[in-house]
């Protein structure tokens, strides 16, 4: 059986993608290269994804600088900087992308499609940044019904299916998870400000780095700041 | 008020695109560079967006041969040639792009939201190639959806709003109501072949001249054959 698992480089869809593998799934990893400021993270989507061994790993581009519309699509924008976890669950912060989850998706239901894959793996989570709307349960029911009515094997009564293991996990227990399944946490990529190490004061690092200070570990990446 | 139209360089959407128009929408053209057979329609989609005056018309680029799955985006299929219309509406065809609807609204979508605007305009059709799975309303109502729960705007109560004018009209009206709007019929592109002119015998070209000769009118585009 096949899955295609978006694989952003991060924690969450690295744990994901180590999920789907000990789901005994053939797995055919995808990864987006929109022009996000943080480019770097599918540098660790291909290390992953070749630590875990998947059958292919195709990289999409385009641009979402286009309009911009998000400080991770446009650089005048300024990334939010010491933020406490209080704050960042308040509102649709400054980094939601318009749409993104939903391009991503389209693009994972064509490949699948293709593939004749029948799971859709993706490490999206309701806790973190509360606010993203492309984030919660309701819509990726939403986007399954697309999947059913809008693919060839979703009217032949094969749909292929929405799988998002981490929906409801806190990010302690995503860690958690991710330690059970082995996944090298020091090749994962979750700053958003686009350098060669990872800043430790916008909202992705402080949400990480709290997360494995609330379990007593160390996070293995290096910081430029902790 | 402002309008996302999805524009093809078609028949189809540039007559959706002069009803935007018509609607007193400001007028902002999407295209899609997907490595198509036909690229030749991006040609048309300029020209179209030219006439009518759009205020801004972006072009996204991404490559949908990476995966192949239709005979629009793999040479190595072929496309059918000489059907009757009766047996193009048979089956899904070949033609069938995986998810190719759902990708274009979803960049359609975060284009709309980037810009607040309140409507996206796509020229789909539930009669013609009835087999297409994501050309009919149940699908349109499933995105419809999705647009509510996965954007900012969806969220506060303001959803960007399909508008499908074209979905239950035969080609026959929709040639009709574009000369009542004046689309120069000339300018459009609809041949699926890739030439320089249209082939006059893919499905899309036997589709459109048997609906202008039904209507005893002459197309005014140049075929190889017709």
């Amino acid at each position: 059986m096949k899955a295609v698992i978006l694989l952003s480089g991060g924690l969450d869809s690295s744990t994901v993608l180590y999920q789907a593998k000990a789901d005994q799934f053939e797995c055919y990893a995808i990864s987006f290269d929109y022009q996000q400021r943080h480019q770097r993270e599918l540098e660790s989507a291909l290390q992953i994804s070749r630590e875990v061994g998947v059958i292919a790993h195709q990289v999409v581009k385009f641009d979402l600088t286009l309009w911009g519309g998000s400080a991770l699509t446009d650089n005048s924008l300024e990334l939010p900087r010491d933020r406490s976890l209080a704050d960042m669950s308040q509102d649709i912060p400054i980094t939601y992308v318009p749409a993104r989850n939903t391009i991503f998706l389209s693009f994972a239901l064509a490949y699948a499609e293709a593939l004749n894959a029948s799971r859709i793996y993706l490490g999206v989570n309701a806790l973190d940044y509360s606010g993203y709307p492309d984030c919660r349960g309701d819509y990726l029911d939403a986007m399954q019904e697309v999947f059913r009515l809008g693919t060839k094997q979703g009217r032949e009564g094969q749909p292929i299916e929405i799988i998002a293991p981490l929906l409801h996990l806190k990010k302690t227990e995503i860690i958690e998870l991710g330690n059970k399944l082995g996944v090298p946490w020091q090749k994962t990529w979750s700053c958003y400000a686009g350098g060669e190490e990872a800043c430790g004061v916008c909202d992705s690092c402080r949400l990480r780095l709290a997360a494995f200070q609330e379990l007593g570990l160390n996070d293995p990446l290096p910081y430029l700041q902790r």
